[in-house]
């Protein structure tokens, strides 16, 4: 942690800061610059003593050195993780594709379109059961009779069910059908929620929220992490800016940047990225040369009568076409799918 | 709702969504422009719609023309809302401030702000006892001691007590001490939590996320509005911009439009909405200005020794001339603290 | 366009609206919807008529059908537009790359890279000659001098020379050099600039500006087409967010979104879209996939002592290699390099 | 500055560092921590160091110690810039308002707001003769003519005249008339303009651009004062952000964190801060609350008639309202106008 002091930062300050870096457990460096004096404070502390150290008196700013999270990171492990789930593998160079409806709407829908996502090439099925909804008027999802069905299209295909879980006290009803849990943007800071999923054992999709820093997005990662499970993927599916055109802004750099900082495999989601179904396929292929190590999209059989989502839905031709034009580009860039 | 066909668009295509239309059980309206058609729906129906339209072929986009919150809305009840709990007023004239450490950390540090704040003419105490922190390793807060600690504070104050519930299955234990329960800007998006503070019965704080625009932060109000508790505040805390000299970005412009818009008092969080303590004061003083409802402030009695916020805390004394400040600027434009 | 009036908008204020509308040259058509009135104007107006009608009283807001610009819409002119300069074709199925320093700092070293550029394949030669800096402090560029050495490197190499112009009077100077006139993000909405760039006669390659929207990018580009000139490039460079990993946050979806759109070639570049060495080549081979007509990518023969931009420009090497996977993955979705 | 190396960084590396910084003319300190080594930089130097030293094998980043600029800061120059242009007074306990038209449309037109104006109490006159429009389909200004209708205004109430410059051949035409130059949101990091303006000798009111950061904005200021210009206003005037309910996001805490960082006045717009018309006097009384040193208000004497902004422009009647409100509000600060 490196302590800068205020240009005017008078001796009694510079002494106060070192005192207390002292209290903290740390050692302290003093070096006079020619315009302020800095104070370098050596040692593992990660948290609190940042805070401690800014409210100080004479204090301009205190700049962390260390990365704030430490399971996730690769200097921790360099081995990558691969994470798997029923026939769906993610990472070690194989980019695994999860497909489905935004929502669960009926028996047939949901196995119509797992055999769509068989015969696609792809290997696990999403689908909402519990869904997290802008407005109270929507559509809230069939709930465990969604499960239900999700868990008959496994039986039927052998994709492996990823859906989304809202609430600490559904872990354990979605952990029952789900292969793998998956925590939506909008709780990607819920921490009692990301203990639950932590501590059922399965694996985990975590999205990215659509404010989220890197490091915010890498410390919620660590709260699953932290509970011991170790099967947790990255979701990249937007961040909320100015742009208009698109519903969010999807930073595909994400996933290189990830790479370099971390061992949990990346997923995109060219769905919500976009919101818009025109944009989807080309994301798509673009998150494949990207190297990303899964993509999960929206699929509906008829989107113009989706309960949810329909704009930003491909149909089953689309998806195909998606699938063959990903196979390419993933041949070119020496990955498989 | 007014659907935009693209320029091209046939008269079949047309034909399909003037159907749609009336099958969602609205009538249809074609205006043919000089470049593009637009059918125009008219209805009261608010969800679904919309995206069942944005879907069909030929459609450049649809526009909703009502606004997506109902009970929210000013035009439902004009008679503008006032939160009270124990001796806080927020709302109708009367600016509630509400103040207190980021966390309870100890009997003394409670009791001690409690009565800074009762002598400043502040009616609520703001305390974490459940900490939602971006690092599983910071401090997480005392948890029922904490809340043991904060009621023991309104004992001896008679202040209103404003803490934070995280997740549904924390609401009745934290409702059973706390006068009002607050929603964080990470759960604004939390539906099993919006609907458990709801059926709570006690008046909610509820914080901005921070990139939820106008919309979705009332339709979050609507969410606990729709279980029948009326007694919402609206917490304006700053969003996420690319500014980075501040922690957040505080847009002070929420308090006229949501005025505009909606029945439910507004209170400003210049503490988060800036995260440095040199701006909380001047920043507090122009929300008052612009006729905020209420205001939640962090205040430490040693902002250096806090165990979390303290960056952006105020010692008592700054406490006390913010309050002071605000109360000339509260006079000058006609309302009372 | 579509005025929505207000939900107690009175008749009074629905005339005044019907009669401005009529005033404006335009035709209308009101519908009274069950919540409120809306009012929807046609004819082919696309200026000022917004502005003076979401003035009166009783309008809610109002609605533009059309886009606002229009030499640069695909509506108007289906054929692809492409560009061309000496050996550099960009568009057409053809994605042209220009590679270069940020700044032009010697003879030998813009000599060297243009070797660097067409040996790897490129086509385009980038240099900075009059530098746009943030800091004043900072090396402002060799101008004319400069330019003399683009033009050198030039006929060293058939290359076609790219470089940024920065003011009105500069113009004529750049365009006796350059084979196309670079405008910087800065710069994106300079209408001066943007008038005399279009009337120099030169292709110009229009950078975004860091918080330009797709129709104020597609406007600026517009007022260089209105002057006659048909050859314009648009540059995707990056957007200004909250992200603070890379130095702009890169949306690669503005390739598909701006197809759809206009009949422009769009360029990316991902130096300046990233600002990192490491994220470059990745982003690179993203954009060929995404079908970008163009890259524009800084590289310097010793990134380390380069005079500006060092941190983000790719050594000879990485070049090279760069362009060896984006030919392959060009290949592969079908497009030639 | 701080070199913070790799986790993994070999000393090879980290002695190539510090020949680099001792090449660049500064002293280097190294720091030995638990997990990494530090680098500090000792000297003066503010720029180019920086990004030689982050290119360097084995470095994680680069941390600044001093700010970019000099002239313009407070620790250079600890005494107030206050701006004077006719009786128009902007700093030192001073708020100065401004007010005006969008554009200027007719003599009759600028001479009714003039009256207006002064009347109310302002003592600037702002109105646009070169007008920068986003659309090349819009207004574009009455150019020369306007600024002699300015003039006549002028001549008429004392007021000083404000206006905008567009490009370095307008600014002597401009200055013959106008008291105070302009340079707009547009054109903040047009470094040609901002030195003409500089050295034009008049005083300048610089926007801040929509996506400028405070370093770039006051490193922009820099550019200006580097001339030799002390006469210096820098105008907030809001950033873009995902926010749609205002045209822009106005930072009100812009001006507390500028007045600790410079010594030049701040100046707050409200009204393109927002955009709309009902919230821009609470946000100019807010603006007083937090002690802004200027105002620069769009005023119309028929908004719904104005050629340019009308939205956001208010009646001369709403505009002596929000004066009186202003006045109460800034006697409550110890401020006077």
């Amino acid at each position: 942690m490196i302590v800068v002091m205020k240009a005017g930062a008078s001796q009694q300050q510079i002494d106060h800061v070192i005192e207390r870096i002292e209290q903290l457990g740390l050692r302290s460096h003093v070096i006079v610059g020619t315009e302020r004096t800095v104070v370098a404070a050596v040692g593992e502390k990660r948290d609190g003593a940042k805070q401690a150290l800014e409210t100080a008196a004479g204090v301009e700013q205190v700049v962390p050195i260390l990365a704030p999270y430490k399971i996730a990171s690769i200097e921790v492990k360099k081995e990558r993780t691969i994470v798997e789930a029923q026939r769906l593998k993610v990472g070690g160079g194989h980019i695994g594709v999860i497909a489905g409806p935004c929502s669960v709407e009926s028996r047939e829908q949901i196995l119509e379109v797992a055999h769509v996502v068989k015969a696609a090439g792809a290997e696990g099925l999403r689908g909402g059961a519990f869904k997290p909804r802008t407005s109270p008027y929507s559509f809230q999802g069939l709930k465990e009779k969604g499960l239900e069905l999700l868990a008959e299209a496994r039986a039927a295909t052998g994709l492996a069910v990823v859906t989304e879980v809202m609430a600490p006290e559904q872990v354990k009803l979605v952990a029952r059908y789900a292969d793998v849990l998956q925590v939506g943007a909008r709780n990607m800071q819920n921490y009692p929620l990301l203990e639950a999923v932590g501590e059922a054992g399965r694996p985990v999709l975590l999205k990215r929220g659509a404010s989220a820093t890197m490091d915010e997005f890498l410390l919620a990662a660590e709260y699953i992490l932290n509970t011991g499970n170790t099967q947790v993927m990255l979701c990249e599916r937007g961040i909320r800016t100015f742009e208009d055109h698109t519903r969010y802004t999807l930073p595909l750099a994400s996933v290189p940047y990830l790479h370099q900082k971390t061992h949990l495999p990346v997923v995109i989601d060219p769905s919500h990225g976009t919101g818009k179904a025109s944009l989807v396929a080309p994301m798509a292929v673009a998150a494949v040369a990207v190297k990303a190590d899964g993509l999960i999209v929206e699929i509906h059989p008829d989107p113009e009568k989706a309960w949810s989502d329909g704009y930003q839905s491909l149909t089953p031709a689309a998806f195909q076409q998606m699938m063959a034009e990903c196979c390419r580009v993933a041949e070119a860039v020496g990955l498989k799918m």
